[in-house]
């Protein structure tokens, strides 16, 4: 048997009268004095945000919770009506849908612009760098993340918004500086309106917060399971998961080939 | 084709300019101004938390998000190292394990409570409904939900500090008196110690907010998925998924039947 | 630390040049040998089935891959929309609602079935056995599991098909003449026709099979998930999911409230 | 409002007294004469196999169906353990682990075979187009799908069985031979055995068999469904979820850092 690497967590543990969550004691030190959104800043940077991370966290993770009848709050939906027992399996069926056509643009664009200050490029300027990313994107013919919207138009009506907030924080800095740059050479290289969404202001800031790009689609995560479970609730007043669902069944079954 | 009832949410909706939630302008109205927290107590419930609802609702929320190393986060995180590129499918799978045993306790206890006051019972003495309810419990052999703990002893740390924060808020009502009740009648018809746990605390406290029972496992389901972020986010720092695995393998090779 | 007790597991291991499943060499022993519910009867019940079993156990499998349109299949399919990068996140999406409405019929058929033949009562004529069970749920005002059909009139046409494929097996027993007496007692006792539905069938004819009831749910969902797989197929070729998120979006923007 | 598509699909509708499977009868047609892989074969390419068909693609699906104690099987263990009550949950927590890094074999080794074939590339001589494939992989420094295996040295025991069947039945076609022809072309110029493994040789089985490549990971999923269910059925037996979840939390309280 080969040897082993121990095991070590520092997420929390409990004995019989301490409950201890990364590092402090949960009733004593936690309880009554932090929101749920700065317990998601504990939990994932290890250590409780200061107010001015508090304020700015908390709005990024309150722009993604709720969209309106998506195909996730559908799918949720659905899985409830057949499973009503069991309501962390329709939430976690919805979940499954946060991928990488409907919440992908923050992760995308938090690597996009952690990258690109990774290693020697720190000194070059940001419209260099900015020009250097929008043409190796144009080069593989692949979307820009961040920028562009196919509803919101001109503008992505939360991006000011959240980036007001990241301002008045103290958190404007060169990773939402270099995605203005993108928007700019983008706009100017393919000749139309690409501004800034609101999944790019996203990665952006979560990008000032020092949130590495990889745990982006998490922040993602969390904000759609309160989404969620609203439209549970929802669902549970004013049931629409049967409706859709026999509609479709009736369409398919009348439109069927003889 | 029959008649169709028409689909109606009040979820939220998007325009070229503007994004609405539960009638709320998402921009003007909810960013910078609500947490995470309030946004959930929103979604659920219809409108936003006073203060005295927010503070109370917050420390309900943070109470579930982090137990240490629990069935669910190790399946989170053996997930996470099967499909590294799906961190919303690791989430998902935790999430599925949000059920009877881990979480259904404060499901549980609300059912019990609210149940109690619906109907012509209001009237009756406290003491009275909750030596009705631990007799019926007791003569169908089930344990009786919210109290009682298998590591927490004397106590439950956390539920004196969740009714206190109830209390100072205005919320420490008939639901938790009689919650209360059912811990001492239990106590001196089984003759152990019985106290209340902090399910059985965040139970009686969603009750007093007006959730309904039914919705309950919602809110730990949202809280875990904060822990479940923090878990991967760990778990991508410092791995301990693949050891997990590796020992089980390992082990159940060595003590295979020839 | 207590002591522990070893891993054990008899599902398999593999080694350099071998590879074993349940006692089974993969390469030299299965492979071209076994069709894969004769591996699902491995799987489960830890030997190969002969040739009446196996074609029993089959028809019972592919008695529930495919309903249609389901909710299970929607919400599978509106997954794949959002997160077509992960198809196994979707088909367990659908797999999440493979619950107590739309698959709990066979669990909950086998679990009456096999209950009534524990302990003592062998010996009961199994006219008087229908009826006490018959009685005691109508007693508690709950459906009778297995028989009824709100489509299917007057007979669910796949029951006298299994029955007839058990029956030449040598595969009807006890277990599916009681379900046929609760089937007639229910109907004298509740004034209506009951016929024996295919989750009924499906209970009966595992039972006489020797699956033990807390595993029938399993065989639901490995059928369902060779039917989800299949709709995700079509979606792939003839898409519906955009459709039917779409129409609901907009159905719901308006008929929103002012 | 815009038009809307009509909603077709050919999976399966149901009357009173009809239930169609992809336009055949269900219970006068498919069973007792259709085993549950020719089952999967019709639900995903719309037409029955015929018995070389069904041969090859029987053992296709059998291959993947169990690894012993792999990651997937644990997690689906202790989503079990925490809610008893849902065994769909936890065959879907276990199944959100088919991803890229365990199942994504045979995905990617389709993509790379049924690519080569498209387009004007067909009359290139294989060991040219095996180069071709060969050296951009290298290129991009990226692993070789198909190819190579951690543990099974020197040779994969499954894949000369697989493709023996293959063989017998008229399945030994271009997509296996260039599949060959990139082991040897991979080998000489990476100078180490490479020899085919069994995701690479289902990849080439299954486009031989005319599966497009998006949904062979769908095959891994139906496989893996079946020996999920058979590891929740021996945790049933002979659980080990509690113990590795209580030596887990166990150890990480003892490593903990002060």
């Amino acid at each position: 048997m080969k040897t082993r690497k121990p095991l070590k967590s520092a997420m929390g543990w409990s004995t019989r009268d301490r409950i201890t969550v990364r590092g402090h004691d949960l009733p004593s030190e936690l309880l009554g004095k932090v929101d749920l959104g700065g317990m998601a800043f504990l939990e994932i940077r290890g250590r409780l945000p200061d107010a001015r991370e508090a304020e700015t966290f908390n709005a990024v993770l309150i722009t993604l919770v709720e969209h309106g009848m998506t195909p996730q709050a559908i799918a949720a939906r659905l899985v409830n009506l057949a499973a009503p027992e069991a309501l962390q399996a329709a939430v976690a069926a919805g979940l499954c849908g946060v991928g990488s056509v409907f919440a992908g643009g923050s992760e995308q664009t938090a690597k996009m612009l952690q990258t690109a200050f990774d290693g020697p490029s720190d000194a070059t300027p940001l419209p260099e760098l900015a020009a250097r990313i929008v043409d190796a994107f144009v080069a593989q013919r692949q979307p820009i993340p961040g920028i562009g919207h196919p509803l919101h138009k001109p503008i992505d009506p939360r991006t000011p918004v959240l980036f007001a907030i990241a301002e008045r924080n103290g958190f404007r800095g060169r990773h939402i500086a270099l995605l203005e740059q993108i928007s700019d050479r983008a706009a100017s290289r393919l000749q139309r309106e690409l501004p800034i969404n609101a999944t790019g202001a996203i990665g952006a800031i979560l990008s000032e917060l020092d949130f590495p790009w990889r745990i982006c689609r998490g922040i993602a995560v969390i904000s759609r399971a309160v989404g969620l479970v609203g439209h549970l609730a929802e669902e549970m007043r004013n049931p629409v998961a049967r409706e859709i669902w026999e509609r479709a069944e009736e369409e398919v079954f009348e439109t069927r080939d003889p």
